[in-house]
């Protein structure tokens, strides 16, 4: 790395999540986070904390998962250490996972230390822009704002939700980073065309930067007794009481989002700014998504091994191999995907309904497959 | 059965063919007439001995295979005997095939016996309708015709070859009989549409009904080399000098197709008939076939284990499954075949492109595939 770590500076990974419209890649045993997507040697969980340690230093990553995965998620990053595994006894969404995180940044470090809250299981390219980005989301943090990442939109997508920018903020470190207006959740075709024509609107990549006693205040004034939860839990993390307040104080925690949570009040309140994302963003949301990102080469999107994929006009379709030969005949746009126990064949164009397949397997009680 | 065998009646079923149209499930070392494609628990083969025998008798059905597969289907039909299942060094095509087998049965019983010859690769309903069939062809051979039997073409298939009828034969015992004014190859769109307007041409099931004698001597007459190679291998078939005659004279045999060597040049000279198939016939050409034979039970045209196979806006999809789960998202015309080490994924569309397939593989140096 060409520059210091950030000071101050924390990471926060929340991985969750199943990933059901990554089915059967993605398991609810064997998600998507734990997965090599890429076919770089590195699940997506590991390429995300190689690209944060530079920018916060050692030590200062951690990750929030279920106790579920917790075993898989340390094995997978032996650098981290024990301590930087925050295992959570059931999921209460996205809110109680990253404010527990900050609870324990607050009492381990103070509240003044940033944290930057980012998925586990998304993939960026470009990462000298990435670091620039986040310098300048850090920067803009300290001056007390929650700061979130816009990429900025290429095309009018109904598959993310949206983030309006305004004025320029003026922090220091930050010249690029604006007042959000506020934030929309993914919009029907016409609406996100608008937004392209009227410019000012970036993609929310679901990317946090806050000061942790600025996120605790926050969640303080809007749900109380998630806050006050999270506190004790926090307290009692690195001593002996860890199991015992998880176990009387986990289960009651309110299920929301960061974005109902804090996000969208507080841009409403004129506490929120936005930094552009000057790098590659894909969440990898689907099948559609994942052969964009592996690309043409071999002749067509092959996860797996490229010579056990032969293609009879059907160049663009997307092949995950398992070990055995593929030939896929006449269809540009197929996904192919080959597991050991579960085949699914389907379309670019019918990425998203996978999610069915997986509903359609559990209501036969197929639960061995999900 | 109801009636009696026919008397002095042998059926011939030349064993040949990779069916590569229907890879992976159909192999070089594995052919489509050794496959149960049915899902009734008997291969082809198996199927096409079991609607002889009834109507030749035990001891009448001949076998014609290559000497890779002797073993396999002496294996699959074990009521035959090994007398019953002749062996070919080399593949010579079906003149051979069948000649080699009108001249030992000539020589075991006479030259009045009355063979039948059918592929060991098609599938036929309607049992009664069938035997009727056969017992007016034989009565119809009787009187020294060479018979074929045409399918009424129902559609104007461009997959098979025609067949003309002509005036009645007036054979006693074979009152549907004609005299069969001429074969085509198959035809393009036009001209098939143009057969099924007219009237008069049906499919050519490929199955040649003719008395021993006839046929050698039709033989004779147009391939004289070929007939006097076969005759010199058949005199020695029972005999020690089998395996020297093979050696000697096999590989110098003349391939062809036995509807160019005899039926059409018999035909132009009046000497073939044709009796109508009162019974459905299936030649399991590609998968698109496959399906329509499947049929739509159980939720989707599926061989193997429909439990293992679920389609979401995929209803027709022809799903062959091989021990795994398999989910159709989407496609409703998608055949997916599932095998060991090759799994095939395109539509009923590109059905006959499946031969491609196999060519691609060879091309790679995958023989372990084909």
């Amino acid at each position: 790395m060409p520059d210091a770590p950030i000071v101050d500076f924390h990471a926060v990974v929340p991985a969750g999540g199943a990933g059901t419209r990554l089915w059967p890649l993605s398991r609810a045993g064997h998600p998507k986070f734990l997965l090599d997507l890429t076919g770089t040697g590195r699940t997506l969980l590991q390429a995300t904390v190689d690209r944060l340690l530079p920018l916060t230093g050692p030590g200062h990553v951690l990750v929030v998962t279920g106790a579920r995965h917790a075993a898989a998620v340390a094995d997978q990053l032996p650098e981290l250490g024990a301590e930087h595994v925050l295992a959570e006894p059931s999921p209460r969404d996205s809110m109680a996972a990253i404010g527990l995180a900050a609870a324990v940044l607050a009492r381990r470090h103070g509240p003044d230390v940033v944290l930057g809250s980012f998925a586990a299981d998304h993939v960026i390219t470009g990462l000298p822009g990435f670091e620039a980005t986040i310098r300048q989301a850090v920067a803009a943090a300290r001056t007390g704002a929650v700061v979130t990442i816009g990429i900025p939109a290429t095309e009018p997508s109904t598959a993310f939700g949206y983030v309006q920018a305004g004025e320029p903020l003026g922090a220091p470190g930050a010249p690029s980073a604006r007042r959000a207006l506020g934030f929309t959740e993914k919009p029907d075709a016409q609406t996100a065309a608008a937004y392209l024509a009227a410019g000012g609107y970036s993609w929310n990549a679901g990317m946090f930067v806050v000061r942790a006693g600025v996120l605790l205040e926050h969640l303080a004034a809007q749900l109380p007794a998630l806050h006050d939860g999270l506190l004790r839990i926090a307290a009692a993390w690195d001593t002996d009481e860890r199991d015992a307040r998880l176990a009387d104080t986990w289960p009651g925690l309110t299920r929301i989002a960061i974005d109902h949570a804090i996000a969208e009040p507080v841009a409403a309140a004129g506490g929120v700014a936005v930094v552009p994302g000057t790098f590659g963003w894909d969440d990898v949301g689907d099948f559609a998504s994942l052969g964009a990102l592996l690309g043409t080469g071999d002749g067509g999107p092959t996860l797996g091994t490229p010579d056990d994929v032969l293609r009879i006009d059907a160049d663009g379709s997307v092949v995950a191999t398992g070990g055995r030969t593929v030939t896929v005949v006449g269809v540009p746009d197929a996904v192919v995907v080959d597991t050991a126990d579960a085949l699914l064949v389907t379309t670019r164009a019918h990425a998203q309904q996978v999610k069915a397949a997986v509903d359609g397997w559990r209501a036969r009680g197929r639960d061995d497959l999900l």
